[in-house]
């Protein structure tokens, strides 16, 4: 997503900022062009928890993608998306009983079981409700393809049954007539930005569903590949190959289809689909120096936007950041050091550390790219008390606010005072 | 805080896990014993941004403490929680005119200005309304005496004016009828431990508001000392000599009251004061092993208790945990080795990082003490879409829920669908 500055600046009209701001052209076209390039056996899931704004996990249905939820708030986000209750996947180690009960009642598409135990609670909730639920098991497997460098021996994890604990998880399923076994889910990584790795990965995966298809007599409906498609966000990353994953995935998905008829492949995705068409925009409150650095304060940080702070960032780097000034005065393109601070009392509050910019005025935009995921869902939204942001959607000509700005009597949601006694010292 | 197992399980009763508990007892104890030693002089304000729960800062309040907020979200809370305005000071470094706005027209007790800009911001806007406004100056010290090594230089800071730009700021005051000077505000540091440092600190804050007035001819009615009293987290860390703050800090508002006659010392506390009476309580749902490691799926993690996870922490080390249990069997102490996640699809949500603990069952409550301050307030409440914590008071001999537990339409707060076409590709 490029657009001039004028044409941003003239859909971001007079709309208050901090907002978060989606091209939503940009990400129809980016979708659905993925979406046609696939084989006919393969079906792109939204990783709802990379954005849960219902308006755009409903443009990613309306293009014809399923849902990954992992919890049953989440569930109720997708149900007011629009999604039918068939193409939820429902991922997560820490599903609650009352979760999976209603999850079963509402016929989900799919639960992945994460443990032994889990699937003996699924059949359990299953049994006594009389329904059937349709499950797969997501497999922590011994080869880790995923990796920089390729890992021969898997790793602890939280996250579903280690591959060497098949057998039992096999044993028990016999025992489980209301569980409809559909295949495997394996996920292996996030992030990724490696064509070769990715393609390793899916082909690891699709020989472990064929071994155990094989070796445990399960039918195979579905193979969740998982996802961990990644997006560049410094200038030292190089975008992943799309074409070169799609070529490849499709090889895979018609050789599958020979060797399991009927088979359908499952991709997860969410930083893919919708980082790059989203848009993190806060403007420039204050400019002032200090013992001969310069810094400028801005109406939103850290509070908003988590992931441009050097808190939850492995890579201690700046993303990248653009500045749009509405007024007459040009931006200059001689450059200055200068660091950008959110609102908040407290040093954490940075977003932009030392970087070279042009120099930035009291009320010029300042936008971070690639802000669709991982961006609010991320945030501490409440911590000091700002009103929550807004987010726009542009699409097909029009501004949509698919979320208004918070208030304050957001912060005193479900909270109750208590009588006191006063001066009780 | 430290109560038996049973009686704290007692008081828990049957409110569904996950919630943070206060010990509204030992908090009244632990803020009167503070008030009551201080100097007539010092008045404490409580840091808002520690704990935003409105009944806690009103139990804060009629123990005797001002407040200190730092956004109008926190303003509304704080006039929720029973506060008057005149104990009321709002600090920030991004104030927005309208927040500005807001304090002037309630009458807030005192603005805490960190540049010239926002000097003059504050005399046109109460020029406008023609009202005075009560404000500090908050000054970013040449001499910061905080840190562990004592720094003879200034460091640059988002926050403040700094030193060397006094005459500046004083000069711009003198033309800013509508502005009533209160005095300085100086804050170096946070969660310091060592009782010396605190003071030398207090002390070049009073030397610097003496200079202060001299040099600039204005009268000091406060100086406010900022805070930064630390609590211990881990083992390794000695607990605050409180009594040698209190008897230092009392010697200090001697000798400054005898040189500066009516003049008031401010304290801003926020982790001082609430930390040690809370506590994070989620509880085991899964647990499991995976290649020979063993893991625990909670309730509750990242999402609720940030701080908890290797996340936002400098010091990568486990925060003590606390195991419950409730059912017959007794908690062993033989120890075994054990990660605690929370339930979400995510790495990062590890709260207990292979940590010696008794072994834990199902359904035990997994306890974090030291939790009252920056818990919720710090965390990404809707990251997967998990319905908010729940907060419970006890206090004179009653459990208070004084923050009933999210529910799934608080992610659709605020949010908007739009009509999509459908079929688009």
């Amino acid at each position: 997503m490029y657009q001039k500055d004028e044409i941003l600046l003239e859909r971001f009209g007079d709309h208050p900022t901090p907002f978060y701001y989606y091209d939503g052209d940009a990400l129809h076209a980016h979708v659905s062009s993925l979406l046609a390039r696939l084989h006919p056996t393969v079906r792109v899931h939204y990783a709802l928890k990379a954005n849960g704004n219902v308006a755009l996990a409903g443009l990613l249905r309306s293009l014809g993608c399923g849902v990954e939820i992992a919890s049953a708030g989440e569930l109720f986000v997708a149900m007011e998306a629009g999604y039918a209750t068939e193409d939820v996947l429902y991922a997560g180690p820490g599903k609650t009983v009352a979760e999976l009960r209603e999850a079963i009642a509402c016929g989900i598409g799919c639960i992945h079981v994460e443990s032994v135990r889990e699937l003996r609670l699924l059949e359990d909730i299953a049994a006594q409700t009389g329904v059937l639920v349709k499950a797969a098991v997501r497999i922590n497997p011994d080869n880790d393809l995923s990796g920089a460098t390729i890992k021969m021996g898997g790793v602890p994890r939280p996250f579903g049954v280690d591959e060497g604990q098949l057998d039992d998880f096999f044993k028990v399923l016999e025992d489980c007539p209301h569980v409809y076994f559909q295949g495997i889910q394996v996920y292996t990584g996030t992030q990724m930005l490696k064509a070769d790795q990715i393609l390793a990965s899916f082909g690891n995966t699709l020989q472990l569903a064929e071994r155990v298809q094989a070796q445990y007599g399960v039918a195979m409906h579905t193979i969740n590949l998982g996802g961990g498609f990644g997006v560049p966000y410094f200038a030292h990353e190089q975008p992943l190959d799309m074409d070169h994953v799609i070529d490849g995935l499709n090889e895979l998905a018609e050789q599958t289809q020979s060797r399991i008829p009927g088979v359908r492949l499952i991709i997860e995705s969410g930083r893919y689909l919708v980082a790059q068409s989203g848009m993190y925009v806060c403007r420039a409150l204050y400019t002032k120096e200090s013992k001969g650095e310069k810094f400028v304060v801005a109406d939103g940080g850290m509070n908003h936007y988590a992931a441009a702070t050097f808190r939850g960032r492995r890579i201690r780097d700046n993303y990248p950041v653009r500045i749009m000034r509405r007024q007459s005065a040009e931006i200059l393109t001689e450059l200055e050091t200068v660091s950008i601070v959110g609102p908040l009392c407290t040093p954490e509050d940075c977003i932009v550390k030392k970087a070279e910019l042009p120099p930035i005025h009291e009320g010029d935009y300042i936008a971070f790219p690639n802000a669709g995921a991982y961006g609010l869902s991320y945030s501490p939204l409440y911590f000091l008390g700002h009103a929550t942001p807004a987010e726009l959607l542009h699409y097909r000509g029009e501004v949509h606010v698919i979320r208004e700005h918070g208030d304050r009597t957001d912060l005193l949601h479900h909270q109750r005072m208590i009588a006191l006694p006063e001066n009780v010292r």
